[in-house]
């Protein structure tokens, strides 16, 4: 035995220590594909189960692979595969995980590994997706379900053909201690993996061809991109309807509610049955909840209590290590599936139940277990750490598309194709500038992440954090430990409904966003850096405009991480505690107040000052912001309101609004439906909208008005 | 090929992948080796040469091997290696690295890792030394130059006979989001590892095992013992001749002074010769400073510049990568070992350089070579990172052993296998509570570490700092970057100078607290848990102390990391900026206060309130404080000065003080001589001193005096 060993180990360092370079393979228009060694038989695109958009990626046209990736190589050891990507000079790298402090990524080492987020951007975080994307207009993705190394331009080679110059720190004062790379290179303990390169016109492109490869962005129920708050975790069935009625009564919007580990007999571990003093009566309950319009979700982690009714048969298909002395499933396996199915649609999503919040996939090393746990399907820890949350997604997805009925809820731990999952990443953190570099960070990775408001020490920071939550994919209220309430700091508690209400009716603009996310690939949050003319013409820009007030070399620089974009018109410039005034760094083009319809900027560096009141919002020239009413729930299903469309600028422009049942998986069949809206200058040059409505089940808008927000107003 | 590998694979998982138990050989008195799978052929314990101290290992007499270690288990895969190790209840453990925050280490998780340290106590540090002491008497060692994933008692096994009780958190608040568990679990990249055991009656016994079978301890020149002052970088001759004159003037005590990289024509990368303008006649100035009796450190990393005369010569023989745009030699080739003594003993030792400051060996991962980089001698980045400043350290150790010549300096890296190797551990971290800690768990595992003076925003910080750094293996300022210097706060220059003496007349117990290093074992400076009755009869103790009044129940719960012992007798309880009281722990027995005699306490916990000069000093009833006068330089090779010694408590007692030439390595031949002091009570019961001095050229006091602290005062 030991002399195969030394066999292996000659023949691993002999024979596979080699680097070659990688074989490209088209598989999909503007995708392709290379693989080095011996990929593992489970990835993270397997466990999500993608299925590329190709009709999508067609229609964004041809496109040629980035040939200075030709270069890339791929080389097996028996310390794993090593890869290496050649760098170009000035050449910004984005994404490699949600990080939370900075959006560019060029000279910096990670070890991407699924965990809570400790601080600091080291790769440990709860989508550790191994892709990034170059400001050059490429996209890397290594498919792998292990941690993956990433030393992204930083540590020269010997054999560089354009390595840094030799200085002198004691006589040199521009001495760099990081002179950086023209490679990144990867470390991966796997035998081989699958890597993917995607191409754009810009890193916007790029992304949208990664979500589209992965079947395009997820398309949230309606009720999903409304309000929620999430209840103290002991509450009784009656403390969630007072609550419910307090909302109702005080007119805050609430569209689903959170129970917390208390709804269940046993928690940590758990057994994932209703407790029957808190809740006797749960189909009753969720029942009740449903005629007010309102969604009820579950939180649950994964690790099995001996009080769970499915304890005895899971036992063969738990992994070898406790989770709180809870038994940690093999979620690879179709009996835990099915074990795990039975039960949570029987006790949960038959009697109307519409969304689970999934905890502690993601974390501590000093809570889950070790790398070297073994699970039954022949896993390491390793690598069921780093998909274990993706993993109950796709589960917990295929439970309710079963039902044909949509679902959204929150994750902890996410990886590669990820775009389509219905779940939104959230955690323990709560430093407020971090959550917003992580909205910005979500938009490069193809996941979603909310900066959920909980508590604040001042009304200022509620308003604040409240105000920033409701421009997120889920504007959520966690108030589980603190039991805070939007108007728990009264001095706000009339600005907070405010931005909740404009958040409902921004309802339209909203699902369109979301529409593009999954039709078109398009993220519904953009970073800075996705905006064309943000990043891309910055040469071209240098000359024109001053170095204090050129946004685009200072992008280069500098992070922008305190602002992003809701979809293509609405630029977001949030506030923190304290903060009286702030720079915000418009895009090329005229931009506009969103309240005002006044012009704010054009391609600069602009410092507002604004009331305490409200969050500072900027649309696009052209921009069309279709909203409906301030209403307390999302509207139900085949419910028609009118729409008030506010048009930003005096450019011409038009837009298609996307609608369809906002419930089920119908749109996937084509039952959608678009609206046409134009805007045009007569003959006298005053713009006039005209918006075509479609006949169709499918759309639930009508009696369209129109507010020129700037032009005629101006006259 | 691919087949081959496909092979490899499976052999690696069907044949390979089955724990096995260790068989335990033993290898010297008290000490055990196992093997499991296939040990790399480079190891640390082999980069560092030990030679065990068998001899005195046999002194220490026979132990059993500690008999629930029998169950300990090995496994492969493809994974590398699998460790486990069974934990008894209540058993605490010491160790794993150089730790900064905490002193007890069970319910930890660690990835063992030479990196400069990050705040945190997750293994990365400067000596990530793979051992671990057990409260229950013994040790268990890894030798392998690869990161070690440790998870001390942490997360409970599926298949553990004693698993936690399942809780629930929804109605028990005693619920534990940490249950612990009953095993020890490592991971390691590599196809085997050897693992060694050290068994022991207490801590103390197990880590003197350890230091014997390393070698011993080192036993630095007496210089090294004396105070050293590092200069600001670009300092010429001249200016270090000032500073140097300075301290004499001004009657502060140097032993050594440090030049940092200007020294050097060129640095960062670096060429090892003199810069011809600040330095044009090196060979000079050193002779200069030897005639003053003071010695020269140099500061260099091992980076290489084309500068250096032996850059062509290298260039066969570095790494895939470069540091600061230098070459990265591969220390493991005889080729470049003997460049480096060529140039070194040629431009540094032969012209009287005493001694080197090794930088920057440790980290960051943004400044070195990445894991996956390739060194001649087939190491990977990863195996080379972990021994790299040890093998600095051997191999600059074996330049002046051959010159039959001790030297004493600085490194930022060690690993497993350093006991006897002649440098201090520093680095750039500056907070002076985690100095301390990490000076108490240099002692578990064989490494010596200086909490190093720089600079601070108060007098009263200053003079804490300074008098904590008095009390470690080391007393540095190291002022290279702001040019502090011992006298820089006039309020407290007089409290420096005092301790700065304190220093040097300590001198005699000091060199005796480093001969009971090299000869027995014993870390020179300890922490508390390293004391018996300290922790040992801590269930004993219990029934008859309030637990408000008992150490040693609390000492069980939490860490004693604000004070330690220097030697057998001395308990140093350091005071911290803005404190001006504490609290010190003291083990059974009676200690008594070192500058007035006083009885402090006996086995409690004392209140003490300390005047802002002093640092709280204790010492051990019958304890011996050999020491001589207030001297300005070490004293020179067979230099004769008279012998003062404190004695404290009532006890009778008698103690051997060792001495010899203070210079060579003759005391390995056996040329040292020993004295026998004893005190002992007349008639009358007063206590009476008595020196046996030898007649030897290698004892170098004389005249002894007694002062009795406490006993004759009380009368």
């Amino acid at each position: 035995m030991i002399a195969v060993y030394v066999l292996c180990q000659v023949l691993y360092t002999s024979i596979l220590a080699q680097s070659r370079q990688m074989e490209w393979v088209p598989v999909a228009p503007g995708v392709w594909k290379a693989v080095t060694g011996m990929p593992e038989n489970m990835d993270p695109l397997r466990v999500a189960g993608i299925k590329p958009n190709t009709t999508a990626l067609e229609k964004m046209g041809d496109i040629s692979f980035p040939e200075h990736l030709r270069k890339s190589t791929g080389e097996q050891s028996d310390a794993g595969t090593f890869l290496s990507f050649p760098l170009q000079k000035n050449e910004q790298l984005y994404g490699l995980g949600l990080n939370f402090k900075s959006v560019q990524q060029r000279r910096t080492v990670k070890e991407l590994q699924v965990d809570h987020y400790g601080g600091e951007d080291n790769g440990r975080t709860h989508a550790p997706v191994p892709f990034y994307v170059s400001g050059n207009g490429y996209g890397v993705l290594v498919n792998v379900a292990r941690r993956v190394k990433v030393y992204a331009g930083i540590i020269a080679r010997k054999d560089s053909k354009d390595p840094p110059p030799e200085m002198n720190r004691n006589t040199q004062r521009d001495w760099n201690p990081e002179p950086g790379s023209d490679v990144v290179e990867m470390i991966i303990p796997a035998a081989g993996t699958e890597i993917y390169v995607f191409a754009g016109k810009s890193p916007l492109e790029v992304v949208q061809r990664y979500n589209l490869f992965c079947g395009g962005g997820v398309l949230p129920p309606k009720w999903g991109l409304g309000f929620t708050q999430r209840t103290p975790t002991l509450f009784t069935d009656q403390q969630v309807l007072e609550e419910i009625a307090a909302f109702e009564q005080k007119g805050y919007p609430l569209s689903f509610i959170g129970l917390e580990p208390g709804w269940q007999q046993y928690s940590y571990p758990n057994n994932f049955v209703w407790d029957s003093i808190r809740y006797p009566q749960p189909q009753q309950f969720v029942q009740q909840l449903l005629l007010k319009n309102i969604r009820v979700n579950l939180w649950i982690n994964p690790y099995i209590s001996s009080h769970a009714p499915f304890f005895k048969n899971m036992q063969p298909y738990t992994g070898s290590h406790l989770v709180w002395a809870g038994q940690v499933p093999d979620l690879t396996m179709a009996p835990v599936q099915d074990l795990y199915k039975k039960l949570f649609t029987e006790k949960h999503i038959d009697i109307g139940v519409s969304g689970y919040k999934v905890d502690e996939t993601d974390g501590y090393d000093f809570w889950l277990w070790p790398d070297n746990a073994k699970f039954p399907s022949g896993l390491s820890g390793e690598q069921m750490r780093q998909v274990y949350g993706l993993q109950f997604q796709k589960m917990s997805d295929n439970w309710f598309r079963e039902k044909n009925q949509r679902t959204y809820g929150l994750t902890r731990a996410s990886n590669a194709g990820s775009p389509s999952m219905p779940y939104v990443i959230y955690n323990d953190y709560y430093n407020h500038r971090d959550f917003i570099t992580a909205l910005c960070n979500s938009s490069f990775i193809g996941v979603l992440w909310t900066p959920e408001a909980r508590s604040s020490k001042t009304a200022e920071e509620w308003l604040r954090r409240m105000q920033t939550v409701c421009f997120s994919p889920m504007a959520m209220l966690n108030a589980w430990a603190d039991g805070t309430k939007p108007w728990t700091f009264p001095e706000v508690a009339d600005e907070v409904k405010e931005v909740m209400l404009l958040r409902m009716q921004l309802l339209p603009y909203l699902y369109n966003t979301f529409a593009q996310y999954h039709f078109e690939g398009k993220p519904p949050v953009r970073a800075m850096n996705l905006v064309d003319g943000f990043y891309f013409n910055a040469t071209a820009e240098r000359g024109n405009l001053s170095s204090s007030d050129n946004p685009y070399e200072m992008a280069l620089r500098r992070d922008i991480n305190d602002q992003f974009m809701v979809g293509d018109y609405l630029l977001v410039a949030p506030l923190f505690a304290g903060q009286k005034e702030r720079k915000v760094v418009l895009p090329q083009g005229k931009w506009y107040d969103f309240y005002t319809g006044k012009l704010a900027g054009e391609g600069n560096i602009i410092e507002i000052k604004q009331e305490m009141g409200k969050i500072p919002l900027f649309v696009k020239d052209g921009g069309m912001i279709p909203m409906i009413p301030a209403v307390l729930h999302t509207p139900r299903k085949n419910e028609l309101l009118p729409l008030h469309i506010k048009y930003y600028g005096n450019a011409e422009n038009n837009m298609e609004l996307y609608d369809d049942d906002g419930e089920t998986f119908d749109y996937e069949k084509g039952n959608f439906a678009k609206a046409v809206l134009s805007v045009k200058k007569d003959k006298k040059g005053t713009l006039k909208g005209n918006a075509v409505l479609p006949e169709s089940k499918d759309f639930h808008y009508n009696k369209v008005t129109w507010e020129f927000m700037t032009a005629n107003n101006d006259k």
